[in-house]
């Protein structure tokens, strides 16, 4: 199980080769939600998103040998990017699983960034399958995106950054609304926050039809979604919580949030407009909790991670253009 | 004269208030410049530009007494809005003397802040003579956008900061590339830089036909550009550089690189999909000259400050669509 022990070693390891992303307000989204809004920007971070934190923790505490034989993740995002980019700075070798019908664009950025890079047949074939093969046959460590302690203690980076930051800024006590998938950078968030700043609570933001982590904290166990496909926020659709996550954030976060995926694109608007950052939908869905449901939060603080940026640019040309 | 004392000074005075941008980078754009590009983003400043810097600076400078009498400004663009922001934080009324067939975003914004705006015939009235019946009325501190040495010591906190940070990113020697309209960043940021890390040499980058500082560096004296409009880089058009300004930029900085708007809109579309960062296209200018006039660029490393990111949806949403 993963604790705060670990996530400090790990912020220890990443010292130097993760950014420090910053907190930015404006007083136009604190008149939108009716308090202050800070937002943690960790599409800043290297590769665009938080995923490089637990990518580059993972792989900095492989033992020296089996690193150098390499890694693999099997994925077709911002987890793919993040353990392609943490292994090229290790230099060492990165494989990575991908669908066939991936966008063109994302196969050759997880290339470029010097990946191999596995193609499978979405419908015929079994990527976990083509994983383990791939794995045993060449000695390769197989990253998994979240439901792996290491990876868990590298999102949590981003947790000791926001109880540092969130002192120097007075906030003392807030919601902390994480955009949320398999629950790997919101778990990690709170066992940091818990230990560092504790008055500061974790919450998670979801899609409608895909707010399997708010049922199930409702729930009091994990309940999976009954939609597998239908938003546009691709970078946290999961079927259900992490076995290794869901625990920590049942223990820990308060209720979830869901908003629509309008509202998503409305917030990457005024996150545009207001902050001159480039979100991507599911990166903002923690935003759009804060600025539209605001009747479900409290305090006259809210602190928001957006988690990603890599938005395909139809889809953002379209979210500037609907809300302007 | 503004010199390294003055800067320290204003950085004193603005810790806490101002924030401490973050200098990114990416391994595409470095493939295309053919040398590492850092890019330290003051779109990502309160009110979306560098100018919060240097209202901020002179403001917090003025007599308490003085102060409270408010202050004024003549612009439309970000010195407007840094102005109103930096008044709206210490408490005190901002007078704007805009345009009346400024954009209504802007006028609306700007009055958000809590700033009277006092709107004037572009082609009847003389805005300078306005401001100054204005100001002498009513006792207010008329704010400078650039040829005022509190204006200059402010922008130039923005060099303190790059001193610092590029020796944590290892950069001993490069060229730190400003969006260049009168000269107050530039010449604030080569006066810290002379002191703090003097092998870092600033260049300016300026649009086509608004090149001014560049000729006035090659003429060693300072020239005006033919043009006074026909450029989309709105924010960093001015007819020559400022009599203050000048000398400083004369003595410090490295020859002028020049770009065109298209290669600004392309630098735009790049820092939106590698750095996730919104820039108006005169905040993307000296981007533009690090990717696309590399062989006028010496060096391993190449630094540069992405000014502002107020740009309009509409300018945005045709750059990236252009070069998707």
């Amino acid at each position: 199980m993963t604790n705060i022990k670990e996530i400090k070693s790990a912020h220890k390891r990443l010292k130097g080769f993760v950014r420090e992303t910053p907190i930015l307000n404006s007083p136009f989204l604190d008149e939108i939600a009716g308090r202050k809004v800070f937002v943690k920007a960790e599409c800043l971070q290297h590769t665009g998103s938080f995923k490089f934190r637990g990518g580059w923790s993972a792989i900095s505490a492989i033992k020296h040998d089996e690193r150098n034989n390499g890694v693999l993740a099997i994925s077709s995002g911002n987890h793919a990017q993040g353990v392609a980019y943490a292994a090229k700075s290790f230099g060492i070798k990165a494989v990575i699983i991908m669908p066939e019908d991936a966008p063109t664009l994302k196969i050759d950025n997880t290339r470029k960034m010097g990946a191999e890079v596995i193609l499978y047949d979405r419908l015929r074939e079994d990527r976990e399958a083509i994983g383990l093969k791939v794995s045993k046959e060449r000695g390769l460590t197989q990253i998994k995106p979240y439901d792996e302690p290491l990876v868990i203690a590298g999102q949590g980076t981003c947790g000791l950054e926001i109880a540092i930051q969130s002192k120097m800024l007075n906030i003392s006590e807030a919601d902390v609304i994480v955009c949320c998938g398999g629950g790997g950078l919101t778990s990690g968030i709170a066992l940091a926050l818990e230990s560092e700043a504790p008055k500061l609570k974790v919450r998670t933001a979801e899609p409608e039809k895909f707010n399997d982590v708010a049922l199930s904290l409702e729930n009091g166990k994990i309940t999976r979604n009954n939609s597998l496909t239908g938003s546009i926020c691709d970078a946290i659709l999961t079927p259900e919580p992490g076995k290794l996550t869901f625990p920590i954030m049942n223990r820990l976060c308060g209720s979830g949030l869901t908003v629509s995926d309008d509202e998503c694109l409305n917030a990457m608007y005024l996150a545009f407009l207001r902050l001159k950052l480039v979100l991507e939908p599911g990166g903002a869905a923690a935003l759009a909790a804060a600025l539209f449901r605001s009747d479900q939060i409290k305090g006259d603080s809210v602190l928001v991670v957006a988690t990603g940026g890599n938005v395909d640019t139809k889809v953002f040309s379209q979210a500037i253009k609907n809300y302007m």
